[in-house]
């Protein structure tokens, strides 16, 4: 669970200390993204990068690439740039679904949206500045990795993010807005792509990275693709049962944009037994890891108890 | 010179055939584009996408790349999907220039742009899903090249596309909107910025991928620094002697907007002339070439004579 101040308080018994490892890892994240994109000239796009790239957050994605790297043998520094390059792709996209023109949001992350502080052309424009430097981070920054790996890892990434991902997802998403009759499988198509894509993408590039197999490949797939579909019910969950200062965006969103949701769909209740039920599905298929995989375990289960 | 209709007549003696060359590369390219983005699903970005991407132009940019890349000894089938990716960034960059929160402008080679045909929401998504998409071709396309060199290009052109270039480049020109002190350095960072870096990009990621070494790539910069510049200044020209018809695009922006440009700091004469000039310098970084480079000299010539 996550408090509403971002202290994290894991209810459950387990081995693994989640709450420190998240901690770290967050830690780690935000001094390399920090260290990464220094200001320089012109000051003003470096400044709106910045803003929203270093606004905060659990770091969640970064932190899955790194832990997928690491349990199959390679080294967080060895994932460390790809890892910051999911976040700077995550952040490029908040920063352009709020635009007036998408979603028209004031509030991210309890601060005001990036084109309420640098105006609309300069959050456009810090958008697409950070789409390209997340590519420029993994080819130029990473060290100790065959270029063969890293070449994979951008092909996925960038397929992830564009019009076959995040984008493609987002088109069908506004598409469908006030449409009565959306269906599940439409509505499973746009999470799968608007968010599923780039959570399936930290964990396989983390994995590419660490030159995995065929076998690994396919079975953190089927993780990353489970807790991602269970992250969007949670985060539509979330949307009705929280208040905007636990989200630290606007809540009730969905519900004021009449938009359909698996709670609108299914139900609260239902839609959390869903959730539950991809997280254990995640979580079988990493039975064929040890201990090692302790990290991707307890992310699954923190993805269903999270509260923001 | 190319005229109205978009037909290449090249006025001066030359043993090269340009305009020969140039539709040659523009029916390769615009294959290559063509098949390297077929409609997939959600259908409305795709459109979105090849709306602006298949719009015709003279396809500059990637002739460039490939004419660098065999130059060096490499194929134009090692630097085609790196090429298109040159084309590929140009067009997003036009999409989101051309935003009502950007440039606002309606028209853009002959035709409504891409926000006044599929609203100003799809014409961002369709920049960002074109901007992702560079990536993804080099990365996954990119056949016989060796891994490391495919990295060093994509990182070369995402450094030219972010904030350290076109993007840079653009934030400063909208900075300086509206404001009659600007100066020659500042008018020279923009259009080094906005348009230089990915004409040299085009010219360096076409030398990487033919395995350049250190003295092909600076004597080659050197050429691309100094046609990128003349490419500008003829730009600046030509949006007060042409009309929009010969444009394929509003005629006249410049001063409708007053903007500060390098003929209302020279004056036109002064500014052919000092065209010429780099142009005549990006010609001398050539003298270690023999007639394989006279595709570079030809397209040096034609981008002080060109018409729109």
């Amino acid at each position: 669970m996550v408090t509403t101040d971002g202290k994290i308080a894991i209810s459950e018994d387990s081995a693994f200390d989640l709450a420190g490892y998240l901690a770290e890892q967050k830690i780690r994240v935000e001094q390399a993204l920090d260290q990464l994109l220094p200001i320089t000239d012109p000051p003003t796009i470096y400044k709106a990068m910045r803003y929203s790239l270093l606004a905060g957050g659990k770091r969640l994605r970064p932190t899955l690439c790194l832990a997928t790297c690491t349990l199959l043998g390679g080294t967080q520094e060895m994932a460390m740039p790809t890892a910051c390059a999911m976040e700077v792709i995550h952040t490029m996209s908040l920063i352009h679904d709020d635009l007036p023109a998408m979603d028209n949001d004031d509030y991210r992350r309890g601060k005001l949206t990036n084109h309420k502080v640098f105006g609309e052309d300069m959050a456009i424009l810090a958008g697409d500045a950070l789409l390209a430097y997340a590519f420029e981070l993994m080819a130029s920054q990473t060290e100790g990795v065959p270029p063969e790996r890293v070449l994979k890892a951008i092909a996925h990434l960038a397929h992830a993010s564009g019009a076959g991902g995040l984008v493609g997802g987002q088109v069908v998403d506004l598409e469908s807005e006030g449409k009565a009759d959306i269906t599940v499988d439409t509505l499973t198509f746009i999470h799968t792509h608007k968010t599923g894509a780039l959570l399936e993408a930290c964990v396989i590039c983390g994995a590419l990275i660490a030159g995995a197999g065929e076998g690994d490949l396919q079975r953190l797939s089927r993780y990353a693709k489970n807790i991602g579909l269970a992250f969007q019910i949670v985060d539509d969950i979330l949307d009705i049962t929280s208040t905007q200062e636990e989200l630290g965006k606007t809540a009730g969103k969905d519900l004021a944009a009449q938009k359909v949701t698996y709670p609108s769909l299914w139900g609260i209740e239902e839609s959390r037994t869903q959730a539950q039920r991809l997280i254990d599905e995640a979580i079988a298929a990493l039975a064929n890891y040890d201990a090692k995989a302790d990290p991707l375990r307890a992310l699954a289960r923190f993805f269903v108890e999270r509260k923001n």
